[in-house]
C-alpha cells in the first residue's frame, strides 16, 4: 500500500472565487483527497425542508475536476437553530441537570428519537443525491462522537431510553435487583420506571447502576450510529468512516467500527499532551512541541484495530492548536514526523486539519496549512515534503507484531466507576505498559477483547482487564504467547460485582487475591532488582511460582509458562524490567530506546523517529532532532 | 468493666443457610453483641403498609441462640424507594438548589414532616414486635447522622421549618433584624416569610443568618431523633444508641445524646486520615497505613463525653476501605491496636464493621472479618486475638483525667461561618491542642461547653470557644483548674456578633483584642524561647502580666494563676512548650514522647500505643511497631 | 489644589446620640468630608412610597452643624427586600442558571427595567429633597459597579435585552451571522430572538457572541447609571461621583466616567494583594502587610484618566478588612503610605472606610478609624498625621507624565474570551508594563485608548489592544512620541475575528505575525542580552529592522524611530531592558529602583514611598520601612 495526504476544506466558509486555487494547490501540494460538508447543515437545510444543495455540488466539481477524491460528510454533529426549536428537548443534560444550549457544536442527546429522524432524514437526502456520485470516494458520519464529553446525557428523554434499556436487559425488576444488590442500601426498585440516571445522588450511587448506565450510553452511540450507516449503505458502495478522538473512551469504539468500513482519528500531540496526559512536568516540558512520543503510535495501533486493519489519519495537526490549556507551535519538522509514524503504523490516508485557518468563530487561532491571508503556513512545506517522500520510498506493508495488548472500553468505565484509589485510571494503566512496550523497541498490536485467535503472538499483555468472558482465559492458556495479565484483569463480573470464585479468574494459575490497596504518588514499594510498586498492589497468594517480589517479600509478579499475573502498578523502571523478562521468555529481542526515540517495523522497512528536541544516539548512529529515519534493507532512505 | 467485642452483620444480605454457621463463628472469634437491621427497610416494608418480619424473626433466632446479644437498629437512613413516591419533596436539596437524588442512603431532609412520620411509624412497628423481646439489648436509632454532608439541606420544606424556627426565636421580626445587624446592608426583614435560606446570595449572607440557620438544622437533626426516643422508650429499658461518625460537626452531638443512653461512633482511622485530616504530607505518609496517632484518641474522649460516660465503638475499621482517595491496608497489629485504644479510652463495646465483605452494591470494596468467599480476612485474627487479651487483663476502670478540654459544637459553626482567614477551622485548632497535650504524656477528658463543675481538674483548655455563658468564665476562675483560653475565646456574642465589651470577655483578666489578624501558612512570626505563631494572631493588650510573646515583642499569651489567654494559634513546638508550661503551674508531669507514641491512663494500668511503623524508645524501654503495652502496677501485661 | 480627607459613615448604625460627639471627632481628626446612605434604602422607604427622611435630615445637620461636607448616596445598590416581591426577576442569574438571591448586596440584574424604574424614583426622591441642600456637596451613585462579580447577568431579562442590544447593532440577522461567522459550526439564526446568553453551550461558546454579550453587558451598567446622572443632573450643580473598585474589568468604566464629574475607587491594598493579584509566593509574601507597590498606583493614575483629571479615594483601607482569604494588619505607617501615594498621584480627597468598625453583619471584622467600642484603632493616628502634614506641605500641582500607558476595557474582554493560552490576561499583561515603567522611576500617565491627542508624551505603551480604530495607529506615528506596541497589539477586528490584512494592523511598520504561540510557566525563551519570553510570543517576519531577538534568533522586538512592535510577554528582567532602551531612544532618564520603593511627582514636588518592611538605599539616601519621603526644590519636607 502507497499511503496518501488529504486535507478538511470547508468550501462554505470561504468565496466561490477562490475554490479552484484552493483545489489546484492541493493537488500541487501534493494532496489527493479532500473531507468536506460536516459542518455545513444550516448551509444545506436553512428552513426544515428546503434544501441548498447547488453551492456544494459545484464546490464537489471543482475539487474533483482538479483531480482530488472527495469525502462526503453527514452533518449531524451541529444541527441547525431551527431543530432545537422543533425538538426543544433534544439538548443533552449535564450532570447538574442544566441543559447544553445551542452555540457550539455536538448539542445533541443520543437518545432523542425525533433528532435520529432528522439525522437518517438528511443522511437519506445526501444519499440520494450523493450516493452513487463517482467523485465521492468515501463518507464521513458524524464528527468525533464524544468530544466536548457528550456521550453521558442526564435528559429525560435519556432516562426513559435507560429505563427501556434495561427492561430489555433485565425482563424484571427482581432481576435487577438481585443483578445490582440492591437490598445493600434498601435501594431495591419496584418498577423499571422508578430507576432515576445515576447522577446527583447523597452519595456514590450503585456501581452496578452507573456501569449499566455506562454500558447505555455506549449503546446509543452505536445505535445512532447505525441509523446512518444504513441508509448510505443501501445508497453507496464506498468506505464508511467515522472520525474518532484521542483518548475519548465513553463508548465503545469496536462496536461502532463493527458497522464501519475504515476508522480514522483527529491526531492533535501538542493539545494531547497539555489537555489529556498524566505525566511530570519534566515530561510535559521535553516535549511540549512535539507532543508524547507514545500517544500517537498508540492511537494509530488501538484505531488499525477498529477499522479491522484499515485506518486514517482524518485530521492531523498542522501547527498550533486553540484549544489546550496552552498551545505552542510544533517543533521544525513535526508534522513531517507525526504524518511519517501515522503511516508508519498503517495509516491509509493521513489527512491535515485544515486547508486555510479560518478568521472567525471558536477556531479562529487555530492553524491550517494556509493563514487566513491565504499564504503558507509552516506545515504546508512539511506536508508537501512527506508527499514527496511517500512517492520515494514506495508501498509499504504492514506485517502483524509479537506483541499483541488488550484493549477494552468497558474496562475504563468499571474502573472509573469503581477506582478503589483516585490514581486508578485505565487508560493510565495500559498506556504506562504500552510505553514500557515501546521503550524496549517493540512494534505492538493492540486487539479486542473479544479477539480469541492469538496466533502469531508471542507475548499479550492485558493490565487492568475488568472482565473476562471464560473463553478468553482459556484461549490464552491455549495459545503460544505469554499472556501477561493484572493488575485488577479478572476480577470483577460482568455486572461489577465480586465473582463467587477466587480472583484473578484465570484458567490454571493458582493466584488469589486477598485484598487490594490504593496509595497516593508519595508511598511507594520497592520491588527486588529495581523498580517500585505505585498506585496499585494486590496481596497475593496462592501456588502459582512467584517471579518477582517486593524488597519486603511481597508477590509482585506470579505465573507458569503460560501466563503471570501481575498484581501491582508498576513504575517506569519496573515495567522496563518486566517487559524485559517477559520478551526474554517469549524469545524477542530488545532494546533499551534513548528518551523520544521510538521505533516501528512496517514490513521490510523499519522506522526511527526521534520525538526529542535534541539529536540522539542509539545502536551507534545519531538521531537528529524531530527526526524521521527509515531503513529498508539496511539501505538508509529517509532522514 | 470489662469490654466486650461486637460485629456489623447483614442477614438480608445473605443466604439464610449461612445464618447458623456465621453466628457460630461469632461466638468463636470472641463476638458478643451483633447489630443488624439498619438498612432493611426494603426488606422490612417493601409496599407501603405491608411487613415482613419473619426473615428478621429468625435471623435474630439464630444469633440469640448461638449466644449472641442483639443490637437493633431502625432503618431510617435508607428509605425506600416507594417513600419518594409518597413524599416527592422529602429529598434533601443541595447548595446549588439540586434534590439529592435516590440511589444510595441519608436520602432525606431533616424538616419533611411526612417522612419524620414514617420514621415514626417504622420506629413503632419494630418497637411493638422487638420492645419487649429479651434477645435485644440495645437499640440504634438511624446511622450515621451526617454522614455525606446531610445536615445541611436547602430544601423549600426546610426554608419553611426555618422561619418557623425563626418565629419561634425571635417573636417579631424586628427584633430578628436588630439581632442581625440586617440594617447593615438593607438586609431588614418586614415579615418571617421573607427570610430566605442562606445559599446562592450575591456575596457572603449576614452571618447572623448563616449562625441561626446553622443552630436550626442541628435542632432538626435533635428532633428528628427524638420522635423515635419517645416510641423506644415507651417500648423497652434497654439502652438507646447512635453511632456518630469522625470529625462531623454539623449538629451538636451532646443535645442529641442527652436524649440517648449510650454514644458510638464508627472509626475509620486509615480513611480518616486520608480523607478529613490536615497535615504535611510527611506526617500523612508516615502513617498511612496505621492511621493519625491522635484521632482516634480524640474522637473517643469526646464520645465519652457524649454519651455522659457510656460509649461504644459501633464499626471498626478491620482492613482496608473503599471510600477514601486512597485506600491501603492496615499494617499487622492495627487492628488489635485500634480495638485496646477504645477499650483503654473506656469502649464498652468494640464491634466490627463488617462481618463479611458483600460482593456487590457501593462497599464491595470494604473489608470485613471475612472475604467475600467466606474466608477469614487479616482482621479476624486480631479481633480474636483482642477477646483473648481482654479475658486476661481483667477489668478496666475509667477515671476522671487531669486535664479536660472543653469542645463545643457551636463554636464550629460560627467559625465555618465568619473564618476571616482561609485556614480558621475549629476542628483543626482544638485538635492541635489535643495533640500537644497528648504528645506531653496526658490523659484528657473532653468536656461540653455547658458543664460548670470542674472539680478534680487540674488543667482546662478551651481554644476558640466562641461563645461564652457568662457563668462559664466565673465558674472557671472560680474552680481550682488552670484554665488556657484562646485563641478567639469569648470574642462573639451569641447572635454571631461583637460583643459591646472589650473581647475577649473574661472574668478577672484585664487583656484586650486590639486587632485580629489572619495570614497565609507562608507567614509565621517566631517566639521568644521558640516556637512560633501561626494562621492567626490577635494583638493583645491590657496589664494582665505578659508570658510569652513574639521576639517583636507582641502578646502571645498573658493572664494571672488561675486564666491564661492565649491570643495565638500556636504551631507544633509553641503549643508544646505552652503544656509544658502550664503543666508546671498546674502541678503535672509530663514527657516528651517520640513520634507515634501515645499513653492512656485506664485506673492503675498504663497503656502505650505505637502508631509507628517501626519501633520507639522512650523511658528506657523499646516499643515494638504497631504494638500495644500495658502495665499493671509496674507489671507489663499486654505486648 | 490642597487635598483633604473623607470618611464613610452610617448614622443608621449607631444611636442618635452619638452622632455629634463622631461629627466633632471627625473635625477633629482633620477630616473634611463624609459620605452618607449608600446603604439605607431599607431605611428611607421601609415601605414601598413611605419614605422616612427625618433621620437622615438630623443626620446630615448633625455633620455639616460640624463643618463637614457631606457626600449624598442613592441607595440603588441594597434594594430592599419588597422589592424582590415586587419584581421577582429582577436579580441577576449566574453562568448554572441560578438567581442569585437578596441577603447581602448588589443583588440585581442591569437590565431589569422595573427596578430601574424603582432607582429613578429613590433618586428622584432623594433628589427634590437634598439637590439644592448646600450641605451636600457632592452625590455618589450606588456603590462599587461591578463588585461580586455582579455585571455578567444570565437572566431572563438580560436575554431580552441582549436580543434588543443585537436588533440595534446588526439591524438584520443575516449581518449578524456573517459578522460573527455563525457558517463555522452551522450556528446561523434565522431571528433574533433565538440568540440566546452564551453560557452553557457544550463546547465554548462563539468568541463574537461572547465579545457581543460582553459590550452589552458593558453598555447596561452605562445606561443605568445614565438614568440616576439625569435625574441628579436636574437637581444640582454639585459633582457627581461613582465609587469603582480595583481590577473590576467588566464594564467600560471610561464610558461611565464620560457621565459623572469626578471618579473615585476603594483601595484595599492589602485584600487586593491576597484577593486579586498574580505573584510568586515569595512577592506575596514581601508586601503580605503592605500591599503591592505598585497596585495602587495603578488604579490612582487609571482613575485620572476615568475622571478626566478629577479623582478621589472614596474608600481607603484604614487597618485589616474581613474579606480576603487572609486579613493580616497593615505595617505602622502603611495607612499614612497608602494616603500620600494618593494625594502624590493627584487625589483630591481621600476618604476613609469607614469611621467606626460595625459590631454586626457581613463586615463586622472590618477595620474603621474607630474599634467597634469606640476607641480609636490604629488608623486614626494615621489619618490625623496625614492631615496635619497636608497643612504643612501646602497645594501639590498634577503635571502631565512623560509616559503615557493606554488601557482599554474591551481589550481585557476580548482576550478573556479569546485567551488562547491560559495564563493570558489582560490585566496581568498591562500592569507587567506599567511595574516595569515604575521599576525605572517613571511617572505615568493611563490614558484611554479613544484617546488621539499625544502632546507632551516622549513614550506611549500599548500592550495587548485588542482593536484599533485606524486613526490610533496613524495619530501614533504622526505623535512626537515613541510607541510601544504589543503583544497582540492590534491583531483582531471589533467583532473579535482575524482582520483580511497583515496583523498587527500598525500603519508603517511592516511586521508579520505568522503564528501566535501560548507556553506554561515551566518554558521560557531566553532573549540575547538578558531576560526572557514568558507565557506568549508571536512569531515575526517583515522588513522593519529587529531590535531584539532570542538566543535561537526569534524576533522578539521590531520597529522603526517612531513606532516599536514587540511580539512577546517579557519577564521581568526583558521588561526593565526594553524600558530601559525605549527611554534612552526617548530621551528619558530612568533609573533602577530597589525592591519596593517608588517614585511620584507631582509637579515641584518629588515623592518617594518605600513599600518594603525593611530600609532600602537609594542615590545615597536611607529610606525608612513603610515610609513617605517628600522633596520640594531639593528640601526634604515629610519623612
Amino acid at each position: 500500500m502507497i499511503s496518501t495526504l488529504g486535507v478538511c476544506y470547508y468550501p462554505e466558509h470561504w468565496d466561490e472565487a477562490m475554490w479552484a486555487s484552493d483545489a489546484e494547490r492541493m493537488v500541487e501540494t501534493g494532496i489527493t483527497w479532500v473531507r468536506i460538508g460536516e459542518f455545513a447543515w444550516s448551509r444545506l437545510e436553512k428552513v426544515e425542508g428546503t434544501f441548498t444543495f447547488e453551492w456544494l455540488d459545484r464546490a464537489i466539481a471543482v475539487l474533483a475536476d482538479a483531480g482530488l477524491k472527495v469525502v462526503m460528510c453527514t452533518p449531524t454533529t451541529t444541527p441547525p437553530r431551527w431543530m432545537i426549536e422543533k425538538h426543544p428537548n433534544m439538548l443533552a443534560v449535564d450532570a447538574n441537570g442544566n441543559p447544553r444550549k445551542f452555540g457550539s457544536r455536538r448539542h445533541y442527546c443520543f437518545s432523542h428519537q425525533g433528532y435520529i429522524q432528522d439525522c437518517e432524514r438528511i443522511t437519506r437526502v445526501l444519499a440520494d443525491r450523493y450516493g452513487a456520485d463517482p467523485r465521492i470516494h468515501a463518507w464521513q458520519i458524524d464528527n468525533e462522537y464524544g468530544c466536548h464529553d457528550t456521550i453521558i446525557s442526564y435528559s429525560d428523554v435519556a432516562r426513559a431510553a435507560f429505563q427501556e434499556w434495561l427492561t430489555d436487559r433485565y425482563g424484571d425488576v427482581e432481576a435487577l435487583n438481585t443483578a445490582w444488590g440492591n437490598v445493600f442500601w434498601s435501594m431495591e426498585y419496584d418498577r423499571f420506571d422508578q430507576i432515576d440516571l445515576p447522577n446527583l445522588t447523597v452519595t456514590e450511587p450503585n456501581p452496578a447502576h452507573v456501569m449499566a448506565f455506562r454500558r447505555f450510553s455506549s449503546d446509543q452511540v452505536v445505535k445512532f450510529n447505525r441509523v446512518q450507516v444504513n441508509v448510505l449503505r443501501a445508497a453507496t458502495d464506498v468506505p464508511l468512516i467515522h472520525n474518532y478522538m484521542g483518548r475519548i473512551l465513553d463508548f465503545d469504539h469496536f462496536e461502532v467500527g463493527e458497522d464501519l468500513d475504515i476508522a480514522s482519528w483527529d491526531s492533535y500531540p501538542i493539545g494531547f499532551l497539555s489537555d489529556r496526559l498524566e505525566g511530570d512536568d519534566d515530561h510535559k516540558a521535553a516535549f511540549l512541541q512535539q507532543g508524547d512520543p507514545d500517544m500517537q503510535a498508540f492511537h494509530h495501533d488501538l484505531y488499525r484495530a477498529v477499522g479491522k486493519g484499515r485506518w486514517w489519519v482524518m485530521e492531523q495537526q498542522p501547527g498550533p492548536v486553540n484549544w489546550a490549556p496552552y498551545n505552542p507551535a510544533p517543533l521544525d519538522g513535526m508534522v513531517r514526523l507525526w504524518s511519517w509514524e501515522a503511516i508508519a503504523h498503517g495509516a491509509e490516508v493521513v489527512s491535515y486539519f485544515r486547508w486555510r485557518q479560518a478568521p472567525f468563530a471558536q477556531e479562529q487561532m487555530h492553524a491550517g496549512l494556509l493563514r487566513p491571508d491565504d499564504t503558507p503556513a509552516a506545515g504546508m512545506e512539511e506536508a508537501a515534503q512527506v508527499a514527496q517522500e511517500i512517492a520515494t520510498l514506495g508501498p509499504l506493508v504492514q506485517v502483524q507484531a509479537d506483541v499483541a495488548l488488550i484493549f477494552d472500553y468497558p474496562s475504563d468505565w468499571a474502573w472509573n466507576t469503581m477506582p478503589q484509589g483516585a490514581d486508578f485510571d485505565y487508560f493510565r494503566l495500559i498506556f504506562s505498559a504500552y510505553r514500557a512496550l515501546r521503550r524496549a523497541g517493540l512494534s505492538i498490536d493492540i486487539i479486542p477483547s473479544t479477539q480469541r485467535n492469538f496466533d502469531g503472538y508471542k507475548l499479550v499483555f492485558a493490565p487492568g482487564l475488568a472482565n473476562t468472558d471464560p473463553t478468553l482465559m482459556s484461549d490464552l492458556r491455549d495459545s503460544d504467547a505469554l499472556a501477561v495479565l493484572g493488575p485488577r484483569t479478572a476480577t470483577v463480573t460482568d455486572e461489577l460485582s465480586i465473582p463467587p470464585q477466587t480472583q484473578p479468574v484465570i484458567t490454571g494459575l493458582d493466584v488469589n487475591i486477598e485484598l487490594s490497596e490504593s496509595f497516593p504518588p508519595s508511598h511507594i514499594r520497592s520491588v527486588e532488582g529495581g523498580g517500585s510498586v505505585v498506585h496499585w498492589m494486590e496481596k497475593l497468594s496462592g501456588s502459582s511460582p512467584v517471579l518477582m517480589k517486593t524488597e519486603g517479600g511481597a508477590t509482585v509478579l506470579t505465573g507458569d509458562d503460560q501466563m503471570w499475573y501481575l498484581g501491582s502498578w508498576p513504575d517506569e523502571t519496573l515495567w522496563n524490567r518486566l517487559v524485559g523478562m517477559a520478551a526474554t521468555q517469549a524469545g524477542l529481542h530488545t532494546t533499551a530506546l534513548p528518551d523520544g526515540l521510538r521505533l516501528r517495523t512496517a514490513g521490510a522497512v523499519q522506522f526511527a523517529f526521534n520525538y526529542s528536541a535534541h539529536s540522539v544516539s542509539w545502536n551507534d548512529q545519531v538521531f537528529d532532532a524531530c527526526s524521521v529515519t527509515a531503513w529498508d534493507r539496511q539501505d538508509r532512505i529517509l532522514k
